[in-house]
């Protein structure tokens, strides 16, 4: 029990304070929201993202389809109500994990401003870094990784985010990468370049 | 852009794999998950050891009321769904947690055995950790920081666990901490010592 030792720790309140963990991080923990249509590049930017901060031995993970809609989210449907709820608990698994010092990578189509806006309500102070893959619907159709956007032409999907269901552009969104034009790692390296603007992560060599 | 240029990233599947979490942390991500009744120390218990893990510039995170009946589960009442979907949510996103490399410790009553190791089934190979606070229910009751067995008593709150509602004492915990007679600092302690023998947290001057 040598390590306890110089501990004193009381009954109450005693816990971990915010600049501790970005002590032990090295940077802050931040919400990065990727927002776009489907096929827009969204969750591929996201996890080179996700690399290219481990490369720099930052604390980040990313959250999509993946990881939420089988698990967290898996008693939810598509009806109006549950897409709302989708994103209202998405926003608050990534307060939590920035709260923790992660930076939090979120990869949801989240077409809705209200819905954006209200996870980025939880993060202020420049926590939340809302990313607009801006890419023409047609190049989105083009790509169709799922084949969706043939389902929904056929109708076979109703309700789709570009085809049947409006996707609303964000008015104020800290980065618009261009994944119709720019590659991969270019825009990766955009929100990375926005990030050290903003002193969320070191800018190289110079420490938080 | 010079940081991206030695990195090939490519469209697809190109993901951090869980090692080199593992390695930037120098630890496992894995779920601590205290229970026992209202009043045993979990609270207090989880963010000592928070704090002790700290110290050690380990990766952790509290998950207990303050940050979840506001916020991810603030639709969630206290029937007997509600209180399943309650625990459900909280295993999903400690095991998200985990996932992202962190020590991840939650401080909830959590009384059936069947939605524990629901949390427990979604974290195999030793990432999970159950520790059980074994205070006997009249320690509890004296202490009642909250007010909540007086209330309970003076039937003002229907099915409190212990009172009119069944704890389910776990079977198989691998931890037993007793918050009556130990001190916080010896009780976290010995959860670290468990850590540390299951590989989960490198032991004093040997890395993993």
């Amino acid at each position: 029990m040598a390590q306890t030792k110089a501990t004193h720790i009381t009954w109450h309140d005693h816990r971990v304070p915010a600049d501790r963990r970005r002590e032990v991080k090295g940077h802050y923990g931040v919400v990065v929201w990727f927002t776009g249509l489907s096929g827009s590049g969204k969750s591929t930017l996201a996890n080179a993202l996700d690399c290219m901060l481990h490369e720099r031995g930052y604390h980040s993970y990313v959250l999509d389809g993946d990881n939420i809609r089988h698990g967290l989210n898996r008693d939810l449907g598509f009806s109006p109500e549950d897409r709302h709820e989708n994103i209202r608990r998405i926003g608050e698994v990534a307060h939590l994990m920035a709260d923790a010092g992660l930076i939090t990578i979120t990869a949801f189509i989240s077409p809705y401003i209200e819905d954006r806006n209200m996870a980025r309500d939880l993060n202020p102070g420049g926590r939340f870094v809302e990313v607009f893959c801006a890419c023409p619907l047609d190049v989105c159709e083009k790509r169709d990784p799922k084949g969706l956007y043939k389902k929904a032409r056929a109708g076979e999907i109703k309700e789709f985010t570009g085809i049947d269901a409006p996707y609303e552009i964000p008015p104020g969104a800290e980065v618009v990468v261009h994944t119709d034009t720019e590659s991969v790692a270019e825009s990766a390296a955009n929100v990375i370049r926005h990030l050290e603007k903003a002193g969320m992560v070191p800018t190289a060599g110079t420490p938080l």
